[in-house]
């Protein structure tokens, strides 16, 4: 069975108890029970991770592509945090490694602080949901294995 | 039975002929079958629409608010086209109208001319949801669907 | 009777009901009213006009410039709302038309977001009235009226 | 025999008495006249219009599109007037509809305020002419035709 | 009897005789005449000052500020000058003394240099009135009296 | 007869065999052969020049300017090239030497990178033509000595 | 026994009544009280002082520094408030006068408005503390003794 | 015993080796010696951590934000070397968990290049020290132990 | 026999003893015997002033203007200090007082910070000598004698 | 036998996969080989490493430094891909840990996106390497030797 | 007898014809005369020149420095016109030929267009004079020797 | 035999002599000799040349790109000097005439003035060597020839 790479960045593991009126009350592992369900709604494996390390993030993304490549893989859902608005690492390892990805912010970036409005994911994303909520990664989930689907 | 506007803004009735690399092969007719079949499924009503106008766009958004007030409409998925990027009006006619509405766009915007890059609609929509192509208009109907039931 | 030119640009239609707290609770009736007897008691007829269409009040300047050189209007009293922010052609409606013209806000956009700070009309406008309220309307009336009378 | 669309945006009504010093004293029946004089001269029919409202332009340049793609028209004069410097969704138009068009300005904008240096139009055009005053109309009309009979 | 500060800023002392063409030909004793002949009919006391100096200036406000705690005034009427563009002080001083304040510029500032577009002022002020004329004074009372009446 | 200078900055000379993507296959030989022939059939002698050198150019200018002031020359055509977008002291020869003068580029600049959308060139021209083409000399010396005639 | 100046720029005699959410409740006297008991526990005579002008604190600088030169100061706590933005004379006076300083801000004036984030102090000052509240004043002073002790 | 955690970001390992004119020539060693001194005198126990990797920096802020939750942390010290201009993830770190911080700089970042005038820790710092030397960190922690039993 | 004001601003009367390698060892007495030798050579009365106060320094300004209308004064060699940099208001006092001004920086203000690079008393003066040292505070008397001598 | 420490950053390990026609075909392993050759042809050993991780870069650097300050190194060679547009972190790195590094890029960044044309390496580099392609190794390891050799 | 340069700039042949309202009506051999006055009086030889080459420049000033180094010339005055606003080389060549040099404008550039606010030369300059007309060369000469004299 | 051209712009005649501590005490002489020495091991006869004048330098590289044309050439080693940061003209050349070229400085231009952080030549070069001295001269050309003979 194929899987998908749920990939989530720096602070994502405080969700529920971060800022709840921004991220709301949902924590990580009840995003992780959701695209679960999904997935198995989908026939998909969900591979599903967070890390505050940079450097672990972009390792993952190189293994993400590698499996597509194998066609292990169908790509990724990657909520990159903060690290959204000042990684070029990142952008460069999501176009390197080849690797079909969406884009997801659980809140509306675009109504808060400036520096939250720039996107170095954005220009190599196969598609971005921003501001559904926690109900984004289903979102997601189901519009990367629709697309690449499609794509077959 | 309530409704969803799904309003399309300047240039949308060129879909299909429009730069295909950017924007599929996909008409307008092909958008308004894919929602009315999304709509039949989800049991709302689809008020599809389209103009090159930024008054009438104006005038649509505020017939919606005052629909969503009435209970009879859940709210709007909006294609702004080109109004994206120019129009304060827009803004604060959602805003004004109390409008829930996901924004949508076929092409990934931050992909293109940096003066694609920026939207007055994004602060004040309910979700973003960018470069899915035309299948972004299924995503953006049951999301909204999803989370206005969730809300009621 | 010479008249004056009330012209309310887009989602002035929402007022009362369009965030109150900037506002105020009373709609562009009350403030139709409010003109109409602030006409009488200083003898000049209110033509009271709103559009959401920029086009729209395009047309309404020149026809309002073309009523002054005929010595039938005094001018305009102009709330542009979102348009002051970004429309150039409405600058050059106001100069090519050669009509007196007073600026008007009901909010102080200098206190809202930065893209409310710059106004496209400012520069050919007689006069500009900010962040009186509703109350602004008597006063850019009497202002224009009183200017008007001394020119005469 | 093929025509050709001399489209011109807001304000241009006013010609002849909106700041001569800048546009000169020919009114827009002037430049009609002189356009459907070269028009004749050259085997080719004039459709002349105005518009102060932006769609009715975006309409207008995707009606010439189509006319072009049926070999009915050879494409497009435009002055867009102060839309040219704020107007993506007339950018979007003429590049969508596959437009041949030559970009005109009566008055040398780039020795104008800043906001009138830039152009959207400038980017998706066949050519431009600037600041030869009402002539440029003719000088227009000429390069078009002979810009489209070299790629016939 | 309750009073209103009307307070003016540098250069104003020159009125009348520094730039007739931008200022008019007034001096500022005919504006303090202008002012108490107003005062009168609306049956307030007029503080009426200029000084040169930003620390002076600031004192006042302090000093209005706690006339109006007092109950003694009902606010100022601030003509800031220059200081208008470049005072981060003057905006603490209103906020800080809790000043009902309307901020009014002789000349319409926002069609001279660009450093006079910016205000600290508006920000913190009741309402704002440019451009016209020495006449402003009389609306920039009558507006600060009803303004402060109607929240009585 | 009177004359026209038709003036190519730097590298024009290249012309035929830079970027034929751009500038198209004519060379500078054919550009003048053009000229010539253009000339010919509007009575007027062309002085067809091209330099590399900044101060050559400025030279050039000065001639012309002294040229028209005998009566001797009409004015020119100038394609500055790539000084066009950092030569302020073109600018000030234009302007000192009170030369008539048509700008001219054969490509489209404002669709290529955005060190070439500014011109100082511009504020100190007669006209302006941009991306025709080679043809676009031709409109340039038939535009010019029309307006010359015109002013006659 | 040798001095501190410990300086505060303008509205600081507000403090107490001016935003106490964001500066707290204890007014200027409190402060004095607080600096004149550290300063007893440290054997330095405070010399406390306010003033809403420049040029006010600009002589008290000076004079501290010559203090300072003839051993009888050790420094200066300065609290520019809102000078510290824009004031280059007192960045001018500071390093002119060579005077041991430590800039301090009662509020974290970077999370506040952006015209607050920029300090003409900073470059200057032997040491900044901000953000810490009244106590930030004892910091301060603390600090300053023990620097210019550690140089004794 | 409650603890502090004295928190070093990227590069202070090399302290008294990098850069002594700027840095002093005392070692990171001579820091934890100082803090564990100033924590015996202030009764809490000193966690003294460096790291060159901003993810190991996140997982202490986090750990020592649930130890503040849990009573037995009072927050951290934190200098945040270089991460300090470009980190989004440690200011979404310190809001997320909820962790009273000081911000500290051992030299005086405002007086050195541009690129070190910015802090994303500024805008959720309870304080910031700037400039005081290796000094500071006492200053902080005498600070933050000041304001926690303030506010206990 | 006429006058001329020699006035200096901020942080002038520390000369000499400020930084002295970039503005030299003579003091301001020392400027001020320069400028009265001068003076006497010329035939002209020296009024030798300082002032850390902007508005005393506007008010003398105020007081120039009206003298040299009176036909008392030649006008004035304006060292404005910091003021240079920042005041709008001393840009508004010379303008408004119609007085001939010499602007004079003793160092090279151009080759120092980039926040001295600007000048709001440039666009305003007569004349602007920078960089020569306190020499310049004689070809600045020259240059202003000579120049109003020329025009009477 | 003294080393050279070659060190990669994010993203390198994919080369020969990654866009090859920006990078090339040769793989992070050909790199290594050529890199060897060359130290063996020059007498030094060849430490290659790389690291997607900027904790792990920064302290291979620090180690590189205290290696130089043995005597057991001559520098190092760095091609620190993304990282070279966003860390300050490294800028200190290399300067703190005072290691003599030779700046390297694969491909031409400055024929790139905007954000890769500023290096946060190249003020603290010894020389610069760019768009050479994997060549550019071998030349960078024959400057460094030949550069430290001279200095030795 | 040792010499000065007097060095112009490109269009500055044309003075007396170019914009006699900007550079007044003496011609550059009027200015030739007067610096020849003026050098007799100081005793010192004139090398008058001018040039539209920015290399002719060049190579007059590494002549300049070459000459002073000799003892031959005792500097230069210069005004390069428009290559003041756009020429690092002339910068540089200033810089690198070690040159003593008055840079010098007839007109008040701070008073015209913002491209000619900023000089290249100005940083390296020994002094700068501005807007005093034609006499500026009298002052700039007389400047110059002084300075050289007093150096001496 | 083919020939490298080794081609050097503004005020590099003054190496040895000019800032030192900045460009070494090289003279060009010994920069020529260091070529030809490296030329004769490379068997490439070298064409060395210096010119302040930008159309000189343009005139070079096209007869360059003609040699590289008739396989008479293998390129340029280019240290365009204070051009580079100005000359889009010689961008224009180096891309018009197709040669093969490697930029070169000789200091490091990223740790100096802003104003040298920018190169035209760079987007249009084969490969940048900065900041490696005069060393740089000869990895210049063992690179160009390298690559030259690999494409071969």
């Amino acid at each position: 069975m194929t899987s998908v790479l749920v990939l989530n960045g720096p602070n994502l593991n405080l969700l529920g108890t971060r800022e709840p009126g921004v991220y709301g009350a949902q924590t990580l592992e009840d995003v992780e029970t959701l695209c679960r369900n999904v997935g198995k709604e989908l026939g998909v494996d969900i591979d599903f991770r967070q890390s505050n390390h940079e450097g672990v993030l972009i390792d993952a993304l190189h293994d993400a592509g590698a499996a597509v490549a194998r066609g292990e893989s169908l790509g990724v859902v990657f909520n990159a945090g903060a690290y959204t608005h000042t990684s070029v690492a990142l952008h460069d390892a999501i176009k390197g490694a080849h690797v079909p990805l969406i884009e997801l912010h659980i809140s509306n970036v675009h109504a808060r602080e400036g520096f939250r409005h720039h996107s170095y994911i954005s220009p190599v994303a196969s598609g971005i949901i921003v501001g559904l909520g926690v109900a984004g990664y289903e979102w997601a989930l189901r519009a990367l294995v629709a697309q690449r689907t499609a794509q077959a």
